[in-house]
């Protein structure tokens, strides 16, 4: 071997371990702090998504008891998901649990923290007034996020000096294992708060989607609620009963959405989008004009399509029914994870 | 042994003997004839699921390389499947394969048949052609299906002799992994024809909803367009893009509903259906009045739609991605076999 090569050798050697040391730097370095205010359903799961990507976690409730129940509850699911092989991230689970710490004062929560995740009751007089609170003490670097699915980010921040710091992300339940996240702006909301938080959701693996602009309902609930209503008229009218209007969508319509969106799905049922309208637009609109007014959700068919439930998922059967919901999504999860285009 | 204990001995082997020959006489029994007509995807999608459940299928199409083709496509495909362990029913390929046979003579397919399924063009002047063809030579005791997605089951028999024998089975493609028929009668159809229509769709393991009269795009079509018609608002307002509206179905609402349908996950996401009415009645009405009428889905929008669906997947990718689709859909569908409540 010459001389030449050994130096070659060297080369490559101190590559490889300057790599290394990058890699751990990169991975392990500290990542910053997250606040969860809130450590109900969903505060929980946002903490156990910011501690799979190695954020420091402090969740915040206005007592000790409900703070230890929920880190309880976040250690025990976290220890039953590594367990289980459908853990996310790729430090341990014990790693995750030290992470995530509970506090009563709502200055630890806020001081020094990237973003602040809020997940209180719908309730826009608590809402506000938490925001008062977190306004006086909060820094002109952290984000503050609400979980909210029904106010509108400028109804929450209006009055708010850190008005331009507030934005929405919205999660689906449960979020450990549905991705999207819905990130609404004000229009006061800072452009570098917008491209953060979308950032730091997609560098927790979730699916956000970024809307332009506040409108009620965000997207999901505007085509949630498109879709109610006319479940609402079809058993109004008389069509269909609730099984067989569930039937429709969870043994047709809904299966194909599971993997594609419905734009996406009109594209493939032709020869691309343009084809489609010029297929069916005329059917479509037809159809459409029959459609009935949005119904007030009120009167005796609320009780009858509550009755018709109840007799196939009763309401004391109702948590036994959400587990096994969980369970198929996360196993439709792990099938869409594997199941790359 | 006493000789009481040797005659009970004797019965029971006798019971077991008249058992395995009346199982074998009641599976094995001639069980009757179906017609398709259409040798289309949708037409060999059928005949692979009335041969499953062994019918004597006979498919019929205007000339004899239409009908081969559509032979050689079912025998291939009905291998393949059997395969890769997704062939339904309980016998071999190879026995459905030889249940299934194709002709050109249109007497053949409609004489001695229990059910007619039509898979012709989505052309109106085409079927109700067809159907008078099929009226001067259809017994009484032939039910007359149509796979129509558009037209009403009133349009397509008003004119015709054995009117009372007509109804809709509008199927989801792929119907072999997408379980959902929609059985529409017309008010003329004979209450024999839509019980045993749907008796038939449950005997071939598929997912019957039987709606009480006719409605402008049945109930798959009215649920999809509502979503159309929001999806299309979105993108028009300027709020989502196409691939962010398409990711709230797909990485959000749509995960739900390839389980459960939108009036049980309302149910779920609440103590049952009535209080999630009490908790978002108001709220729901208040987003619902935000809506727009339905587009004529014209215009330069199409389009703009189009060019963003074509950037993600091109007009020649269409066949992969939908191969792609059907994959996802087989997967999905074993998945939920074996997810049983």
């Amino acid at each position: 071997m010459t001389t030449v090569h050994k130096y070659i050798i060297y080369v490559l050697l101190l590559i490889i371990l300057i790599d290394r040391y990058l890699y751990i730097y990169i991975n392990m370095a500290e990542k910053g702090k997250i606040g969860i205010i809130g450590s109900g359903l969903i505060g929980q799961s946002w903490a156990m998504l910011f501690a799979s990507a190695r954020y420091n976690v402090t969740i915040y409730d206005i007592n000790l008891e409900l703070v230890n129940t929920a880190c309880e509850k976040i250690k025990t699911e976290l220890k039953m998901m590594e367990k289980n092989g459908i853990l996310r991230g790729n430090i341990t689970a014990e790693q995750q649990i030290d992470l995530i710490k509970g506090v009563t004062n709502l200055e630890e929560v806020v001081e020094g923290t990237i973003l602040i995740q809020e997940c209180i009751p719908e309730v826009l007089s608590l809402k506000q007034q938490l925001y008062d609170q977190i306004d006086k003490i909060v820094g002109s670097q952290t984000i503050i996020s609400s979980s909210t699915s029904t106010f509108l980010p400028s109804a929450l921040s209006e009055k708010m000096e850190h008005r331009n710091q507030l934005i929405v992300s919205h999660p689906v339940n449960p979020p450990y294992f549905v991705p999207l996240v819905e990130i609404v702006p004000s229009e006061w909301t800072e452009d570098w708060v917008i491209k953060k938080t979308r950032a730091i959701m997609e560098e927790i693996k979730q699916s956000p989607v970024t809307l332009a602009k506040e409108v009620p309902g965000f997207a999901l609930n505007r085509i949630q609620y498109a879709i109610l209503n006319e479940c609402w008229h079809l058993v109004n009218d008389g069509v269909l009963n609730v099984k067989d209007v569930d039937t429709v969508m969870s043994e047709g319509l809904g299966m194909r959405y599971a993997f594609l969106g419905p734009l996406e799905t009109a594209h493939l049922n032709a020869e691309g989008f343009v084809n489609y309208t010029e297929r069916y637009s005329n059917s479509m609109y037809g159809v459409c004009q029959q459609f009935k007014p949005s119904p007030k959700f009120e009167g005796p068919l609320v009780k009858e399509i509550g009755d018709q439930l109840n007799s196939n998922t009763p309401l004391e059967d109702l948590p036994k029914r959400r587990l096994w919901r969980d369970q198929s999504l996360i196993k439709l999860s792990q099938l869409k994870k594997y199941n790359n285009y």
